[in-house]
């Protein structure tokens, strides 16, 4: 079913103790649409990049079969961020972030896309995530990410629209910083009362966790002997995630796990790779192999 | 079949942000036994306590079937540890340690127990965990534990001992130290070169690794809403590891998975309370309904 992206597509500069990178093709919309494209044939992005946006990347993007009809081109430079991470690869450290055009994002769905089935709202600020689901037909399953920024500038828009959308997508401090509450149990339970009835606490290199109505799920990361750049895990992980429940003929809880564990296995090849690197060399035998490693390693 | 137990008995004063206690018992070896006896009739600590040390704490023991034949009484003071959690209920900062008769513990393993089928070496000195080793015929399973503070005092004899021993438990943290690897995956594997054939890595609030000769096991923590002393945790979690695998007919790798869940379950009943106060409460049946639960909590 069809998926419709609503993010970023950025320039990234990144720094990490295995080596450097510039000028290479980022962002959320980025990392969740080639995901989620796994899973699902029909799947577009929103976003915005400016005059300089090279055309090599719009080349990668229909190459592996992305709509690009909602990837408006605005006069300026493209979204650019550089960071760099420590030798544990945890949180990065931004050195600089460039909004350019991004810093306008005015997300205008085509005609075309405003029925879609799966909406996935990337990081973007709560009120321009608002302005989207007022431009289109309510999806079959929204889900939606945000970030410790958006929470602290606008707690209040963020908590309404959490009311709107089904999948809340966090981390583990995300969630007690938007609650106010240190257990990830409570936190996400609070964040449930907000009005979306299913929350993910994603906890990096330690798993994810899926809170449902009346369980929770939880799934330890798919072991890494090491990391190469962490940059767009999150994203990865929620393009698999709705990928695969795009590809559904129903979504219940054991599907939902089953999401959960593909948007994790996701994620370990995005961090395998610089930007698209790893994620454009495999296949969908590759998923499949490491789904069945991952069964392997917790069941008992 | 027989355990053994040499570690430590303490009386501890903890400060959470929850409550404090003062002069409760604790120490590795108490911990570990209590959690070891649920699953294992015979259950023996070898531990060096002063002459102050209250009665009715021997009697707890023996009133949970705990033998105290190699529980020495010394003059002196008892062993005494003061710790303080903060609001994470992570690590414990250390307010105070008065080893007094501890410093000079120098564990003479009764006759009778010299033919123990399983042997917890508690995290002591690795030079007398190795005199440990030295006055007993080979256990069919040796469990060992060890700190930070043996890494770096001594590394030399721990690798040594580490040579000697079936399982060796490590958090991350010493994982990392022992090795020199950020990797967990490439810490454990190296781990497994000084000797020990299985390698637990402990993750606390995340679980814990079980890595064997072929495979990996990840288990996830199960989930609480809140923790209110984690004083203990980690030799519950040994104790629970050994008991259950002392009751099996076999060792393979199957029960191995299986017992690092019950390690893992005993360890959420340790943290309900100060001391023993929950591990004298629970019945084996309110084991077995947590592990039913972490089952659910993990299959997909």
């Amino acid at each position: 079913m069809s998926i419709l992206i609503v993010g970023s597509v950025a320039l990234d500069g990144i720094k990490t103790p295995l080596g450097e990178c510039r000028e290479v093709l980022g962002g959320s919309a980025t990392y969740s649409s080639t995901s989620a494209r796994f899973f699902s044939p029909d799947v577009n992005i929103v976003a915005v990049v400016g005059k300089d946006f090279p055309e090599k990347h719009v080349r990668f993007f229909k190459k592996r079969g992305i709509g690009t009809d909602g990837l408006a081109r605005e006069k300026g430079k493209t979204f650019r961020w550089e960071g760099e991470y420590g030798p544990d690869m945890a949180d990065a450290r931004t050195i600089a972030t460039h909004l350019n055009v991004f810093a306008d994002f005015n997300p205008c769905i085509p005609q075309a896309l405003k029925k879609s089935k799966f909406l996935f709202l990337a990081n973007i600020d709560p009120d321009l995530q608002d302005k989207v689901l007022k431009q289109i037909a309510r999806p079959q399953l929204i889900v939606c990410d945000t970030m410790n920024y958006w929470i602290e500038k606008k707690p209040r828009q963020l908590k309404r629209l959490i009311g709107k959308v089904d999948v809340m997508l966090l981390n583990e401090s995300e969630a007690r910083q938007l609650t106010g509450v240190t257990s990830v149990i409570k936190a996400a339970k609070s964040i449930r009362k907000l009005g979306a009835r299913i929350v993910i606490v994603k906890k990096g290199e330690h798993g994810a966790l899926l809170f449902l109505k009346d369980s929770i799920f939880s799934a330890p990361a798919y072991l890494m002997e090491s990391v190469f750049d962490p940059t767009g895990a999150g994203d990865t992980f929620a393009g698999g995630f709705l990928g695969y429940l795009a590809g559904r003929k129903r979504i219940n809880d054991a599907e939902l796990k089953k999401a959960l564990v593909y948007g994790n296995i996701m994620a370990t090849f995005a961090v395998e790779d610089f930007s698209l690197g790893r994620l454009n060399s495999i296949t969908r035998k590759d998923i499949e192999k490491r789904f069945r490693e991952f069964k392997t390693l917790t069941r008992f």
